[in-house]
């Protein structure tokens, strides 16, 4: 791929693994389960989903790219806070989206992984900052991204001294307005050929609906994704974004035990974690 | 999905179920692999696939649909003659592209299934002329073509007498070059949930590349597809056609192999037909 | 353009000048602009635009080809016998598209000029059968077919005889839902150079909307078009088709009007006709 | 157009003039010319285009956002030095990208308008930060932004209080590699009809072949735009970047003097500065 020397293998069996925490290792034999909502919106909130659901980290948005300026651009410090006192109580590793340089310092100190939005996969100026930080950097796929532009973003942050990336497909642009996205799972097991970096995937973002997670989930682990970003919400009606997407926990807690005869099925395998009672009082 | 109103569900159990020969049944618990060349070459050249590779029906062109007036425009009815041969020797099902109205009584005679391609998706007359043909029609998704045209591309056929329909995703146009298109599975997982019909999936002219088939057949199943049909050649680099993206018998019969515990993973199967000596002497 | 021998050019001043009647000539200096509904629905309805809109040449559906099976499918040979009527009143050409090999015949005997739409651009036995045909052929570009690919569908026809072939870009697929499709003037340009064909514009398809058609008529002389398809309607709300984009006559009379300060500003000029009374009673 | 509140048309002859120097306005009556390289190289370079192109304002990147990281990254500080001195000397207004908040201090300080790239149109935090600087921003469309969006990345500028912004339309992606992107002027037409805001187009960046650009320039002007921003180089073969899409100098003055036609066909005039003798010595 292009001049992709860091991201592309130097011979097949090349990988790497990510730690997001000593528990949990991205791009390994043990495929990684993220949940959580599209955006942080309480301490209960996140309480509820880190209670019920068995993920291997959590994810939820402090601070959101949105198209409208008016719409509500998330909880920002005050949501960070929530993310550090669940992390901490239930023992779980913490993604999250950071939008700009200034943020890296404040998100970096709360999170285990921080995440670069589509919008700002090609926001080259981010993605040099980001590799000068001491932890893993989740890269979705711009909007409409080729595969070696995608890969080139990744070069960039690896380029600038962190090797510890996580590329995420999760839809491109397409002329159907059935889903909000294509998911491209030709995509996965491409990168999984060229590059050595763990893929993630996130059928969320790449659907719209939550009626089509569950198959495209179980696809995605077939087609050799490394592990899933999911969208889940206690009352996903009630989502302040993307409630169209939020699978309820129920639904989550179910397809997340489906998930381990597929991961079997290609040898690889789930190691869910148990449910915590809170390691300590709040 | 807008006026589909035999193509729709009438209840989430209602499907259809396709008889390709007495054995093979399409949109059952069984999922279904159709293999063989993208043009049908030569009798040897069929043979060769009929006796190494175990799949439950055959696929080979016989008319083509070639950008270029000058490129070659398949063995016509001696590529049937070779089907009917093989089809008889090895006791198989085949399926074939029909092109014109004016080829279906021929291809009829010769072919179980006749296959509509991406580019007559909306050639409404050849649709018409197919819902009067008492075989199943393969009927695959056009280049851009929306998830609800497509339904109701199928509904042209049932609603002029035909319910024998099959589709097939295989892959869509996209800014991005790396594959020849974008294999939209999250497409099947719709398909699958709004319409009673079977669901097939072509990954090989979904990426065009033949290293990127295996994982996503993979997916494809775990998708919830009703079956493949994948390009396969004996000798690929010598393919008259598309031969970037056939495999070769030894990858296409490790392939089969590995899909069967896919399957049983979301609760399906696959059952491989013995490899036979022909029925009888050429 | 690959192996487009006979679309080509061979020298640069190289063109093709194709006439719809002894007055009308398509691919010469004069810019030319056809007019009329989406779908011939009556006698008056074409009478009304005919006798108000001064158009150089008449277009109107009499077959369809629809999403739907359940939707109107054109008057079918009473259409053919509307357009015929008005053609010999008053003395304009007609276009009307062909969408199966059983219906050229009778549409040659009617029609001044034989429209294959954008779902049949790959309809290869349909472009083999019109290159025998001895009217002219309009080709519209697939909804997301490649430059490449529609001048060797072009080349389809050529290569079967037929040397009056009409291009004509009417928007591709994208992403975006604002329009109906993206109008590709690019394409125009590009086409302009590379072949010796004439090439019409169709802003109707190309945006959906009427409110953009006026600028985009004027974009695509500026560019280099040689003529215009535009869709107007005496009550464009009732059209049975398309309603939302096609002009009022109104709308379409002061469009035309605009045009020739435009086609003058780049050395090319465009005759409207007088508008004629009929020439003889029905 | 959704809660676009500042971007939309309160009346429908609301409209936006953005001052880029004393002579030089867009949005208004007159339309706009504004050329140059790609990236600036070196004085000699501006030098050459600014006194043998007569155009309205000078662009040139001296940040440069390049899917390689290995790639020329652009002059920077160097960079604005050199757009400084052939501003003062030729009386040209300049415009030049900003990639990242850390350098809007800067380049505000010697160029009269800060563009924005497609790739950061939704870098939300830029585009806020900007919305407080006290200097025209040109927002160029994302590589796959909807319309919609395009306009809401205009109204966080808006919102934060900079009202001097100017849309550019500089292509969209698709399926097609012919042309590099397609240019998209039906969203020209909608966007002069929503927004009050100047829109530019870029058919350099469109078609990335400059043997489209003039063509496309000239329907560009037809189909309303304010202004054009075209890429020019001493000797294009020798860009550093884009080499393909660069005009020689010869052809953009040529191009420049055949737009008045259209443009006074449409009722609008281009006012281009006489070639100046330096204002004074380097």
């Amino acid at each position: 791929m292009l001049d992709a020397n860091l991201a592309n293998k130097s011979h097949p069996q090349q990988r790497t693994i990510v730690q997001l925490s000593e528990q949990v290792a991205l791009g390994d034999r043990e495929i990684v389960i993220i949940g959580g909502p599209c955006t942080v919106e309480s301490l209960a909130q996140m309480e509820a989903v880190a209670s019920v659901v068995p993920v291997n980290a959590l994810r939820g948005g402090v601070y959101k790219p949105r198209t409208s300026p008016y719409a509500f651009q998330g909880l920002g410090v005050e949501g960070l806070e929530i993310l550090s006192s669940v992390r901490r109580r239930y023992g779980l590793p913490v993604v999250t989206e950071v939008m700009a340089i200034s943020q890296i310092e404040t998100i970096a100190a709360h999170a285990d992984m921080l995440q670069v939005g589509s919008r700002n996969m090609q926001n080259f100026d981010l993605l040099k900052a980001l590799g000068q930080v001491d932890k893993p950097i989740l890269l979705k796929r711009g909007l409409s991204a080729t595969i070696e532009e995608f890969v080139m973003a990744a070069e960039y942050i690896l380029s600038h001294g962190n090797s510890q990336v996580v590329l995420c497909e999760r839809g491109i642009r397409s002329f159907d307005t059935y889903t909000r996205n294509v998911l491209d799972l030709g995509a996965v097991v491409a990168l999984k050929q060229i590059t050595h970096l763990p893929v993630l995937v996130d059928p969320s973002h790449a659907t719209g609906k939550r009626e089509l997670i569950p198959d495209l989930s179980r696809a995605a682990i077939a087609a050799g994704a490394d592990g899933l970003i999911i969208e889940c919400h206690p009352e996903p009606e009630k989502s302040v974004s993307d409630a169209r997407q939020a699978l309820s926990l129920e639904t989550m807690v179910e397809l997340i035990q489906s998930l381990n005869e597929i991961a079997t099925a290609i040898g690889r395998q789930i190691h869910l974690p148990k449910l915590q009672v809170p390691a300590m009082a709040a």
